[in-house]
Protein backbone atom coordinates (compact mmCIF):
# COMPACT_ATOMS: atom_id res chain seq x y z
CA UNK A 1 0.00 0.00 0.00
CA UNK A 2 1.12 3.44 -1.03
CA UNK A 3 2.25 5.81 2.18
CA UNK A 4 0.60 9.41 1.64
CA UNK A 5 1.93 12.32 4.09
CA UNK A 6 0.44 14.68 5.29
CA UNK A 7 1.04 18.29 6.55
CA UNK A 8 -1.34 20.54 8.12
CA UNK A 9 -0.58 24.35 9.49
CA UNK A 10 -3.29 25.23 12.01
CA UNK A 11 -3.44 28.78 13.01
CA UNK A 12 -5.69 31.68 14.38
CA UNK A 13 -6.94 32.73 11.24
CA UNK A 14 -6.83 29.51 9.21
CA UNK A 15 -5.85 25.94 8.50
CA UNK A 16 -4.43 24.90 5.65
CA UNK A 17 -3.74 20.97 4.22
CA UNK A 18 -1.22 19.59 2.03
CA UNK A 19 -1.43 15.51 0.95
CA UNK A 20 1.97 14.18 -0.78
CA UNK A 21 3.53 11.52 -1.84
CA UNK A 22 7.02 9.75 -0.27
CA UNK A 23 9.15 12.01 -2.93
CA UNK A 24 7.41 15.42 -1.46
CA UNK A 25 5.36 15.59 -5.02
CA UNK A 26 1.82 17.42 -3.36
CA UNK A 27 -0.85 15.53 -4.90
CA UNK A 28 -3.68 17.60 -3.40
CA UNK A 29 -4.42 20.81 -0.81
CA UNK A 30 -7.35 22.26 1.37
CA UNK A 31 -8.25 25.13 3.52
CA UNK A 32 -10.09 25.73 6.42
CA UNK A 33 -11.22 28.10 9.22
CA UNK A 34 -9.07 28.49 12.25
CA UNK A 35 -7.32 25.75 13.99
CA UNK A 36 -5.96 27.25 17.73
CA UNK A 37 -6.36 24.32 19.92
CA UNK A 38 -5.82 26.13 22.72
CA UNK A 39 -8.79 28.61 22.80
CA UNK A 40 -11.21 26.55 20.42
CA UNK A 41 -10.39 22.92 20.55
CA UNK A 42 -13.68 21.54 19.37
CA UNK A 43 -13.63 24.11 16.29
CA UNK A 44 -10.12 23.31 15.28
CA UNK A 45 -10.19 19.43 15.51
CA UNK A 46 -13.25 20.02 12.64
CA UNK A 47 -10.96 22.50 10.60
CA UNK A 48 -7.79 20.55 11.08
CA UNK A 49 -10.06 17.64 9.37
CA UNK A 50 -11.67 19.32 6.90
CA UNK A 51 -8.75 21.31 5.18
CA UNK A 52 -7.57 17.56 5.53
CA UNK A 53 -10.42 15.57 3.41
CA UNK A 54 -9.99 18.88 0.76
CA UNK A 55 -6.88 17.77 0.28
CA UNK A 56 -7.44 13.87 -0.01
CA UNK A 57 -10.30 14.97 -2.61
CA UNK A 58 -7.60 17.07 -4.46
CA UNK A 59 -5.74 14.57 -4.76
CA UNK A 60 -8.61 12.23 -5.90
CA UNK A 61 -8.25 9.97 -2.73
CA UNK A 62 -11.17 8.63 -0.69
CA UNK A 63 -10.57 9.49 2.66
CA UNK A 64 -10.37 5.95 3.68
CA UNK A 65 -6.78 6.34 2.90
CA UNK A 66 -6.39 8.39 6.50
CA UNK A 67 -5.93 5.53 8.57
CA UNK A 68 -2.59 4.75 6.83
CA UNK A 69 -1.40 8.56 6.43
CA UNK A 70 1.55 10.07 8.32
CA UNK A 71 0.86 13.29 9.34
CA UNK A 72 2.48 15.64 11.30
CA UNK A 73 0.27 19.08 12.34
CA UNK A 74 1.91 22.05 13.52
CA UNK A 75 -0.67 24.23 15.66
CA UNK A 76 -0.99 27.37 17.19
CA UNK A 77 -1.63 26.30 21.65
CA UNK A 78 0.45 23.47 20.97
CA UNK A 79 2.57 24.08 23.52
CA UNK A 80 -0.14 23.23 26.19
CA UNK A 81 0.07 19.65 26.87
CA UNK A 82 -3.29 18.65 28.07
CA UNK A 83 -5.11 20.34 25.18
CA UNK A 84 -2.90 18.17 22.65
CA UNK A 85 -3.35 15.05 23.91
CA UNK A 86 -6.77 15.53 23.72
CA UNK A 87 -6.93 16.57 20.18
CA UNK A 88 -4.49 13.93 19.25
CA UNK A 89 -6.87 10.96 20.73
CA UNK A 90 -9.77 12.67 18.48
CA UNK A 91 -7.44 12.77 14.68
CA UNK A 92 -8.37 10.12 12.37
CA UNK A 93 -4.68 9.50 11.04
CA UNK A 94 -2.43 6.85 11.16
CA UNK A 95 0.62 8.16 12.47
CA UNK A 96 0.58 11.69 13.48
CA UNK A 97 3.01 13.68 15.45
CA UNK A 98 1.25 17.38 16.64
CA UNK A 99 3.99 20.20 16.83
CA UNK A 100 3.79 24.36 17.36
CA UNK A 101 2.94 26.29 14.55
CA UNK A 102 7.02 27.82 15.12
CA UNK A 103 8.33 24.15 14.48
CA UNK A 104 7.05 23.97 11.37
CA UNK A 105 8.15 27.45 10.23
CA UNK A 106 11.31 27.30 10.87
CA UNK A 107 11.61 23.70 8.84
CA UNK A 108 9.78 25.21 6.22
CA UNK A 109 11.42 28.29 5.99
CA UNK A 110 15.59 26.54 6.23
CA UNK A 111 14.40 23.62 4.23
CA UNK A 112 17.52 21.33 4.40
CA UNK A 113 19.99 23.71 5.56
CA UNK A 114 21.02 24.43 8.76
CA UNK A 115 20.08 28.16 10.73
CA UNK A 116 17.86 30.03 12.96
CA UNK A 117 14.60 31.85 12.00
CA UNK A 118 12.95 34.72 13.84
CA UNK A 119 8.74 34.76 13.69
CA UNK A 120 7.74 38.11 14.29
CA UNK A 121 4.05 38.43 13.74
CA UNK A 122 1.29 39.13 16.61
CA UNK A 123 3.43 36.73 18.88
CA UNK A 124 7.23 36.01 18.70
CA UNK A 125 9.24 32.70 18.50
CA UNK A 126 12.50 31.90 17.48
CA UNK A 127 14.05 28.38 16.28
CA UNK A 128 17.08 26.74 15.56
CA UNK A 129 17.69 24.30 13.23
CA UNK A 130 20.43 21.45 13.04
CA UNK A 131 20.14 18.40 11.31
CA UNK A 132 17.05 17.20 11.85
CA UNK A 133 16.57 19.22 15.23
CA UNK A 134 14.49 22.13 15.79
CA UNK A 135 14.83 23.58 19.35
CA UNK A 136 12.60 26.94 19.72
CA UNK A 137 12.60 29.39 22.46
CA UNK A 138 10.14 32.20 23.46
CA UNK A 139 6.59 31.88 21.93
CA UNK A 140 5.37 31.82 25.57
CA UNK A 141 2.44 34.31 24.60
CA UNK A 142 1.77 37.93 25.11
CA UNK A 143 1.58 38.17 28.91
CA UNK A 144 4.72 36.59 30.56
CA UNK A 145 6.93 36.28 26.98
CA UNK A 146 6.15 37.31 23.21
CA UNK A 147 9.05 39.89 23.73
CA UNK A 148 9.62 41.52 20.74
CA UNK A 149 5.83 40.71 19.10
CA UNK A 150 3.30 43.02 17.92
CA UNK A 151 1.14 42.67 20.46
CA UNK A 152 3.85 43.97 22.88
CA UNK A 153 4.66 46.69 21.13
CA UNK A 154 0.91 47.77 20.97
CA UNK A 155 0.79 46.94 24.50
CA UNK A 156 3.90 49.37 25.18
CA UNK A 157 2.71 52.52 23.02
CA UNK A 158 -0.45 52.68 25.15
CA UNK A 159 1.59 52.06 28.43
CA UNK A 160 3.76 54.95 27.34
CA UNK A 161 0.34 57.08 25.70
CA UNK A 162 -0.99 56.72 29.43
CA UNK A 163 2.28 57.81 31.22
CA UNK A 164 2.48 60.65 28.49
CA UNK A 165 -1.00 61.71 29.65
CA UNK A 166 -0.72 61.54 33.34
CA UNK A 167 2.75 63.37 32.93
CA UNK A 168 4.90 61.33 33.70
CA UNK A 169 6.83 60.78 30.72
CA UNK A 170 6.69 63.26 27.61
CA UNK A 171 4.26 63.27 25.16
CA UNK A 172 5.53 62.89 21.53
CA UNK A 173 3.58 62.97 18.34
CA UNK A 174 2.53 58.51 18.43
CA UNK A 175 1.05 59.11 21.82
CA UNK A 176 -0.61 61.81 20.44
CA UNK A 177 -1.60 59.77 17.71
CA UNK A 178 -2.60 56.77 20.04
CA UNK A 179 -4.61 58.89 22.44
CA UNK A 180 -6.57 60.46 19.42
CA UNK A 181 -8.09 57.12 18.33
CA UNK A 182 -9.52 57.10 21.95
CA UNK A 183 -11.09 60.64 21.50
CA UNK A 184 -8.31 61.52 23.66
CA UNK A 185 -10.38 60.25 26.24
CA UNK A 186 -7.81 57.47 28.47
CA UNK A 187 -10.21 55.60 29.50
CA UNK A 188 -11.88 54.62 26.46
CA UNK A 189 -8.12 53.11 25.60
CA UNK A 190 -8.62 51.61 29.14
CA UNK A 191 -11.73 50.02 28.32
CA UNK A 192 -10.46 48.53 25.41
CA UNK A 193 -7.34 47.06 26.55
CA UNK A 194 -9.66 45.39 29.08
CA UNK A 195 -11.24 43.17 25.95
CA UNK A 196 -8.85 43.23 23.88
CA UNK A 197 -7.15 40.10 22.55
CA UNK A 198 -3.46 40.34 21.68
CA UNK A 199 -3.78 40.63 17.95
CA UNK A 200 -6.28 43.38 18.60
CA UNK A 201 -2.61 45.36 20.86
CA UNK A 202 -0.68 43.94 17.45
CA UNK A 203 -2.74 46.40 15.31
CA UNK A 204 -0.83 49.58 16.69
CA UNK A 205 2.58 47.92 16.40
CA UNK A 206 2.64 49.49 12.97
CA UNK A 207 2.35 53.03 13.30
CA UNK A 208 5.21 52.40 16.48
CA UNK A 209 7.54 51.75 13.80
CA UNK A 210 6.37 54.11 11.11
CA UNK A 211 6.88 57.29 13.47
CA UNK A 212 10.05 55.68 14.85
CA UNK A 213 11.07 55.81 11.28
CA UNK A 214 10.25 59.34 11.52
CA UNK A 215 12.17 60.04 14.23
CA UNK A 216 9.32 60.38 16.88
CA UNK A 217 11.33 60.11 19.88
CA UNK A 218 9.05 57.66 22.11
CA UNK A 219 8.50 55.10 18.92
CA UNK A 220 12.01 55.19 18.67
CA UNK A 221 12.66 54.19 22.11
CA UNK A 222 9.89 51.43 22.18
CA UNK A 223 11.23 49.95 19.18
CA UNK A 224 14.79 50.30 20.36
CA UNK A 225 13.62 48.60 23.22
CA UNK A 226 12.12 45.91 21.12
CA UNK A 227 14.65 45.44 18.83
CA UNK A 228 16.77 44.50 21.32
CA UNK A 229 14.75 41.80 22.45
CA UNK A 230 14.64 40.19 19.64
CA UNK A 231 18.23 40.58 19.07
CA UNK A 232 19.16 38.81 22.26
CA UNK A 233 17.06 35.85 21.43
CA UNK A 234 18.66 35.63 17.73
CA UNK A 235 21.96 35.82 19.30
CA UNK A 236 20.52 32.39 21.30
CA UNK A 237 19.51 30.73 18.27
CA UNK A 238 22.24 31.54 16.19
CA UNK A 239 24.88 30.26 18.80
CA UNK A 240 22.77 26.58 18.29
CA UNK A 241 23.31 26.61 14.76
CA UNK A 242 24.77 27.87 11.12
CA UNK A 243 25.14 31.54 10.79
CA UNK A 244 22.00 31.79 8.54
CA UNK A 245 18.91 33.80 9.68
CA UNK A 246 15.23 33.98 8.57
CA UNK A 247 12.60 36.78 9.52
CA UNK A 248 9.47 35.81 9.27
CA UNK A 249 5.76 37.38 9.93
CA UNK A 250 4.35 40.44 9.35
CA UNK A 251 6.95 42.36 11.65
CA UNK A 252 9.90 40.93 9.72
CA UNK A 253 10.15 43.34 7.38
CA UNK A 254 9.44 46.79 9.61
CA UNK A 255 12.52 44.93 12.26
CA UNK A 256 14.79 43.89 10.15
CA UNK A 257 16.70 47.59 9.69
CA UNK A 258 16.50 47.90 13.48
CA UNK A 259 18.76 44.73 14.46
CA UNK A 260 22.37 44.45 14.85
CA UNK A 261 24.38 44.48 11.96
CA UNK A 262 25.90 41.24 12.60
CA UNK A 263 22.80 39.72 12.68
CA UNK A 264 21.30 41.72 9.39
CA UNK A 265 24.62 39.74 7.92
CA UNK A 266 23.50 36.78 8.63
CA UNK A 267 19.60 37.66 6.90
CA UNK A 268 18.43 35.06 3.93
CA UNK A 269 15.22 34.19 2.30
CA UNK A 270 13.14 32.05 3.36
CA UNK A 271 12.91 28.68 1.24
CA UNK A 272 9.26 27.68 2.20
CA UNK A 273 6.16 28.19 4.49
CA UNK A 274 5.37 26.32 7.24
CA UNK A 275 2.56 23.90 4.77
CA UNK A 276 5.81 22.86 3.18
CA UNK A 277 7.95 22.19 6.07
CA UNK A 278 4.79 20.10 8.33
CA UNK A 279 4.76 18.04 4.87
CA UNK A 280 8.62 18.02 4.57
CA UNK A 281 8.79 17.17 8.48
CA UNK A 282 6.05 14.66 7.90
CA UNK A 283 7.93 12.52 5.44
CA UNK A 284 11.48 12.58 6.91
CA UNK A 285 10.54 11.48 10.60
CA UNK A 286 8.16 8.67 9.43
CA UNK A 287 10.10 7.49 6.66
CA UNK A 288 13.10 7.39 8.36
CA UNK A 289 10.95 5.48 10.94
CA UNK A 290 9.64 3.39 8.66
CA UNK A 291 13.04 2.17 7.53
CA UNK A 292 14.18 1.53 10.46
CA UNK A 293 11.92 -0.83 11.23
CA UNK A 294 12.49 -2.50 7.48
CA UNK B 1 -34.49 66.57 59.94
CA UNK B 2 -30.73 65.65 60.98
CA UNK B 3 -28.42 64.98 58.20
CA UNK B 4 -26.68 62.16 58.13
CA UNK B 5 -23.16 61.33 55.88
CA UNK B 6 -22.10 58.01 55.12
CA UNK B 7 -18.59 57.36 53.59
CA UNK B 8 -18.10 53.56 51.89
CA UNK B 9 -14.65 52.03 50.79
CA UNK B 10 -15.34 49.35 48.20
CA UNK B 11 -12.18 47.67 47.02
CA UNK B 12 -11.84 43.96 45.18
CA UNK B 13 -11.81 42.08 48.60
CA UNK B 14 -14.71 43.76 50.85
CA UNK B 15 -16.76 47.03 51.17
CA UNK B 16 -16.85 49.46 54.63
CA UNK B 17 -18.77 52.05 55.52
CA UNK B 18 -19.06 54.32 58.25
CA UNK B 19 -22.58 56.74 58.94
CA UNK B 20 -21.56 59.85 60.90
CA UNK B 21 -23.06 62.98 62.40
CA UNK B 22 -22.05 66.61 60.82
CA UNK B 23 -19.82 66.65 63.26
CA UNK B 24 -17.73 63.88 61.91
CA UNK B 25 -18.44 61.35 65.00
CA UNK B 26 -18.86 57.72 63.60
CA UNK B 27 -22.17 56.47 64.75
CA UNK B 28 -22.08 53.08 63.00
CA UNK B 29 -20.19 50.82 60.91
CA UNK B 30 -20.60 48.07 58.61
CA UNK B 31 -18.43 45.45 56.48
CA UNK B 32 -19.52 43.14 53.48
CA UNK B 33 -18.15 41.56 50.76
CA UNK B 34 -16.21 42.70 48.16
CA UNK B 35 -17.59 45.49 45.42
CA UNK B 36 -15.36 45.99 42.30
CA UNK B 37 -18.46 47.30 39.99
CA UNK B 38 -15.99 46.47 37.22
CA UNK B 39 -15.80 43.11 37.81
CA UNK B 40 -19.16 42.49 39.16
CA UNK B 41 -21.59 45.32 39.38
CA UNK B 42 -24.15 43.32 40.65
CA UNK B 43 -22.50 42.18 43.83
CA UNK B 44 -20.65 45.35 44.06
CA UNK B 45 -23.99 46.96 44.26
CA UNK B 46 -25.76 44.68 46.72
CA UNK B 47 -22.17 44.57 48.91
CA UNK B 48 -22.61 48.43 49.02
CA UNK B 49 -25.86 48.39 49.96
CA UNK B 50 -25.35 45.42 52.75
CA UNK B 51 -22.61 47.71 54.40
CA UNK B 52 -24.58 50.83 54.69
CA UNK B 53 -27.81 49.26 56.11
CA UNK B 54 -25.03 47.18 59.07
CA UNK B 55 -23.73 50.71 59.42
CA UNK B 56 -27.00 52.27 59.91
CA UNK B 57 -28.17 49.39 62.38
CA UNK B 58 -25.20 49.84 64.60
CA UNK B 59 -26.27 53.68 64.38
CA UNK B 60 -29.92 52.97 65.93
CA UNK B 61 -31.31 54.12 62.55
CA UNK B 62 -33.55 52.84 60.48
CA UNK B 63 -32.20 52.19 56.42
CA UNK B 64 -35.43 55.17 55.64
CA UNK B 65 -32.85 57.58 56.33
CA UNK B 66 -30.72 56.49 53.55
CA UNK B 67 -33.37 59.12 51.14
CA UNK B 68 -31.40 61.67 53.05
CA UNK B 69 -27.58 60.74 53.52
CA UNK B 70 -24.96 62.20 52.04
CA UNK B 71 -22.66 59.85 50.49
CA UNK B 72 -19.18 59.63 49.27
CA UNK B 73 -18.57 56.18 47.39
CA UNK B 74 -14.97 55.48 46.82
CA UNK B 75 -14.81 52.17 44.43
CA UNK B 76 -12.51 50.14 42.62
CA UNK B 77 -13.12 50.56 39.39
CA UNK B 78 -15.00 53.61 39.69
CA UNK B 79 -12.60 55.16 36.35
CA UNK B 80 -15.25 53.48 33.86
CA UNK B 81 -17.39 56.15 33.48
CA UNK B 82 -20.47 53.72 31.84
CA UNK B 83 -20.43 51.28 34.92
CA UNK B 84 -20.46 54.12 37.38
CA UNK B 85 -23.22 55.64 35.93
CA UNK B 86 -24.93 52.22 36.10
CA UNK B 87 -24.67 51.88 39.67
CA UNK B 88 -24.97 55.17 40.99
CA UNK B 89 -28.77 54.99 39.38
CA UNK B 90 -29.61 52.17 41.59
CA UNK B 91 -27.92 53.61 44.80
CA UNK B 92 -31.11 54.31 47.41
CA UNK B 93 -28.95 57.60 49.04
CA UNK B 94 -30.13 60.79 48.38
CA UNK B 95 -26.87 62.67 47.78
CA UNK B 96 -24.70 60.73 46.35
CA UNK B 97 -20.83 60.90 44.67
CA UNK B 98 -18.33 58.01 43.22
CA UNK B 99 -14.82 58.37 43.52
CA UNK B 100 -12.46 56.17 42.65
CA UNK B 101 -11.08 53.97 45.84
CA UNK B 102 -7.58 56.11 45.30
CA UNK B 103 -9.21 59.61 45.71
CA UNK B 104 -10.32 58.49 49.38
CA UNK B 105 -7.50 57.08 50.34
CA UNK B 106 -5.27 60.19 49.34
CA UNK B 107 -7.97 62.19 51.57
CA UNK B 108 -7.77 59.58 54.91
CA UNK B 109 -4.13 59.36 54.44
CA UNK B 110 -3.48 63.38 54.53
CA UNK B 111 -6.94 64.51 56.35
CA UNK B 112 -6.70 68.27 56.33
CA UNK B 113 -3.09 68.54 54.97
CA UNK B 114 -1.92 68.93 51.02
CA UNK B 115 0.74 66.49 50.08
CA UNK B 116 1.33 63.74 47.65
CA UNK B 117 0.37 60.26 47.89
CA UNK B 118 1.57 56.69 46.44
CA UNK B 119 -0.53 53.57 46.69
CA UNK B 120 1.54 50.26 45.97
CA UNK B 121 -0.35 47.26 46.11
CA UNK B 122 -1.91 44.73 44.06
CA UNK B 123 -2.32 48.28 41.48
CA UNK B 124 -0.33 51.42 41.98
CA UNK B 125 -1.78 54.91 41.88
CA UNK B 126 -0.51 58.23 42.68
CA UNK B 127 -2.91 61.13 44.31
CA UNK B 128 -1.76 64.89 45.26
CA UNK B 129 -3.84 66.80 47.35
CA UNK B 130 -4.17 70.56 47.48
CA UNK B 131 -7.11 72.35 49.52
CA UNK B 132 -9.99 70.68 48.44
CA UNK B 133 -8.86 69.21 45.44
CA UNK B 134 -6.98 65.76 45.36
CA UNK B 135 -6.12 64.55 41.59
CA UNK B 136 -4.69 61.03 41.38
CA UNK B 137 -2.38 59.86 38.05
CA UNK B 138 -1.92 56.02 37.38
CA UNK B 139 -4.35 53.65 38.39
CA UNK B 140 -4.52 52.56 34.80
CA UNK B 141 -4.42 48.76 35.20
CA UNK B 142 -2.21 45.81 35.18
CA UNK B 143 -1.86 45.51 31.41
CA UNK B 144 -1.74 48.96 29.88
CA UNK B 145 -0.41 50.43 33.93
CA UNK B 146 0.23 50.11 37.27
CA UNK B 147 3.75 50.01 37.01
CA UNK B 148 5.24 49.96 40.20
CA UNK B 149 1.84 47.35 41.43
CA UNK B 150 2.15 44.22 42.98
CA UNK B 151 0.85 42.74 39.31
CA UNK B 152 3.70 43.87 37.32
CA UNK B 153 6.58 43.22 39.86
CA UNK B 154 4.97 39.59 39.80
CA UNK B 155 4.66 39.54 36.03
CA UNK B 156 8.06 40.71 35.00
CA UNK B 157 9.53 38.19 37.54
CA UNK B 158 7.46 35.42 35.33
CA UNK B 159 8.90 36.99 31.97
CA UNK B 160 12.34 36.70 33.81
CA UNK B 161 12.59 33.22 34.77
CA UNK B 162 11.19 32.35 30.91
CA UNK B 163 14.21 34.02 29.33
CA UNK B 164 15.91 32.02 31.87
CA UNK B 165 14.61 29.34 30.86
CA UNK B 166 15.30 29.85 27.25
CA UNK B 167 18.98 30.67 27.89
CA UNK B 168 18.34 34.17 26.95
CA UNK B 169 18.95 36.14 29.86
CA UNK B 170 20.91 35.15 32.96
CA UNK B 171 19.18 32.73 35.78
CA UNK B 172 19.39 33.46 38.91
CA UNK B 173 18.30 32.13 42.57
CA UNK B 174 14.29 34.27 42.37
CA UNK B 175 13.94 32.70 38.60
CA UNK B 176 14.91 29.39 39.93
CA UNK B 177 12.63 29.83 42.88
CA UNK B 178 9.60 31.29 40.89
CA UNK B 179 10.37 28.03 38.54
CA UNK B 180 10.19 25.23 41.04
CA UNK B 181 6.84 26.69 42.28
CA UNK B 182 5.71 25.47 38.71
CA UNK B 183 7.51 21.85 38.82
CA UNK B 184 10.00 23.48 36.95
CA UNK B 185 7.43 23.45 33.95
CA UNK B 186 7.29 26.83 31.79
CA UNK B 187 4.16 25.41 30.74
CA UNK B 188 2.76 25.17 34.06
CA UNK B 189 3.72 28.96 34.35
CA UNK B 190 1.98 29.69 31.25
CA UNK B 191 -1.21 28.22 31.88
CA UNK B 192 -1.31 29.65 35.16
CA UNK B 193 -0.53 33.15 33.48
CA UNK B 194 -3.59 32.70 31.04
CA UNK B 195 -5.92 32.34 33.62
CA UNK B 196 -4.02 34.39 36.43
CA UNK B 197 -6.18 37.95 37.73
CA UNK B 198 -3.83 40.73 38.67
CA UNK B 199 -3.59 39.37 42.76
CA UNK B 200 -2.58 35.86 41.26
CA UNK B 201 0.32 37.68 39.83
CA UNK B 202 1.04 40.14 42.95
CA UNK B 203 1.20 37.41 45.15
CA UNK B 204 4.66 36.92 43.10
CA UNK B 205 5.88 40.55 44.09
CA UNK B 206 6.83 40.08 47.95
CA UNK B 207 10.07 36.87 46.87
CA UNK B 208 10.95 39.74 44.39
CA UNK B 209 11.71 42.33 47.18
CA UNK B 210 12.53 39.35 49.75
CA UNK B 211 15.61 37.89 47.15
CA UNK B 212 16.80 41.88 45.92
CA UNK B 213 17.35 42.26 49.45
CA UNK B 214 19.59 39.42 49.82
CA UNK B 215 21.57 40.27 46.56
CA UNK B 216 19.80 38.44 43.75
CA UNK B 217 21.19 40.02 40.47
CA UNK B 218 17.64 39.51 38.77
CA UNK B 219 15.33 40.61 41.82
CA UNK B 220 17.75 43.80 42.19
CA UNK B 221 17.14 44.50 38.69
CA UNK B 222 13.46 44.21 38.77
CA UNK B 223 12.85 46.23 41.85
CA UNK B 224 15.03 49.02 40.52
CA UNK B 225 13.14 49.24 37.79
CA UNK B 226 9.81 49.14 39.32
CA UNK B 227 11.13 51.55 42.33
CA UNK B 228 12.48 54.02 39.59
CA UNK B 229 8.78 54.07 37.82
CA UNK B 230 7.30 54.63 41.30
CA UNK B 231 9.82 57.55 41.33
CA UNK B 232 8.93 59.07 38.61
CA UNK B 233 5.28 59.00 39.22
CA UNK B 234 5.71 60.57 42.88
CA UNK B 235 7.90 63.36 41.60
CA UNK B 236 4.97 64.73 39.71
CA UNK B 237 2.71 64.07 42.15
CA UNK B 238 4.86 65.85 44.90
CA UNK B 239 5.02 68.86 42.01
CA UNK B 240 1.68 69.13 42.42
CA UNK B 241 1.15 69.84 46.41
CA UNK B 242 3.40 70.11 49.53
CA UNK B 243 6.87 67.90 49.82
CA UNK B 244 4.73 65.33 52.42
CA UNK B 245 4.27 61.79 51.11
CA UNK B 246 2.18 58.93 52.30
CA UNK B 247 2.90 55.24 51.41
CA UNK B 248 0.06 53.38 51.34
CA UNK B 249 -0.93 49.70 50.24
CA UNK B 250 1.18 46.61 51.17
CA UNK B 251 4.09 46.88 49.45
CA UNK B 252 4.25 50.58 50.37
CA UNK B 253 7.36 49.25 52.97
CA UNK B 254 8.83 47.08 51.08
CA UNK B 255 8.91 49.59 48.27
CA UNK B 256 10.27 52.68 51.14
CA UNK B 257 14.23 51.55 51.42
CA UNK B 258 14.36 51.76 47.24
CA UNK B 259 12.92 54.98 46.23
CA UNK B 260 15.08 58.24 46.12
CA UNK B 261 16.49 59.42 48.97
CA UNK B 262 14.95 62.88 48.06
CA UNK B 263 11.19 61.03 48.10
CA UNK B 264 12.48 58.95 51.54
CA UNK B 265 12.87 62.55 52.83
CA UNK B 266 9.36 63.26 52.22
CA UNK B 267 7.41 60.18 53.62
CA UNK B 268 4.90 60.72 56.59
CA UNK B 269 2.23 58.64 58.42
CA UNK B 270 -0.90 58.22 57.62
CA UNK B 271 -3.25 60.17 58.83
CA UNK B 272 -6.29 57.83 58.45
CA UNK B 273 -7.55 55.39 56.08
CA UNK B 274 -9.80 55.16 53.16
CA UNK B 275 -12.87 54.86 54.75
CA UNK B 276 -11.69 58.01 57.23
CA UNK B 277 -11.40 59.96 53.50
CA UNK B 278 -14.86 59.25 52.41
CA UNK B 279 -16.62 60.14 55.83
CA UNK B 280 -14.64 63.34 56.16
CA UNK B 281 -15.25 63.90 51.86
CA UNK B 282 -18.96 63.31 52.57
CA UNK B 283 -18.92 65.61 54.88
CA UNK B 284 -16.33 68.23 53.38
CA UNK B 285 -18.34 68.17 50.32
CA UNK B 286 -22.02 68.08 50.98
CA UNK B 287 -21.91 70.45 53.94
CA UNK B 288 -20.29 72.82 51.64
CA UNK B 289 -23.38 72.68 49.35
CA UNK B 290 -25.72 73.04 51.75
CA UNK B 291 -24.33 75.90 52.90
CA UNK B 292 -23.68 77.59 49.36
CA UNK B 293 -27.72 76.65 49.34
CA UNK B 294 -28.57 78.36 52.80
Amino acid sequence: MTAYFIGIDGGGTSCRAALAAGDGTVLGRGKSGAANILTDPEGGLRHIIEAAEKACEEAGLETTVFGSCHVVLGLAGANVEKTVATVRKRLPFGNCAVESDALIAVHGALGTQDGAAAILGTGSVFGAKKGHRVRTIGGWGFLVGDQGSGAVLGRRLMQEALLAHDGVRAASPVTGKLLDAFDKDPRKLVAFAHDAAPGDFARYAPIVFEFAHKGDPVAEKLVCEAAAQVDEAISVVLAMSEPRLCLLGGLAAPFEPWLRPEHRACVTTAKGDALDGAVSLAIERFSLKDRAHA
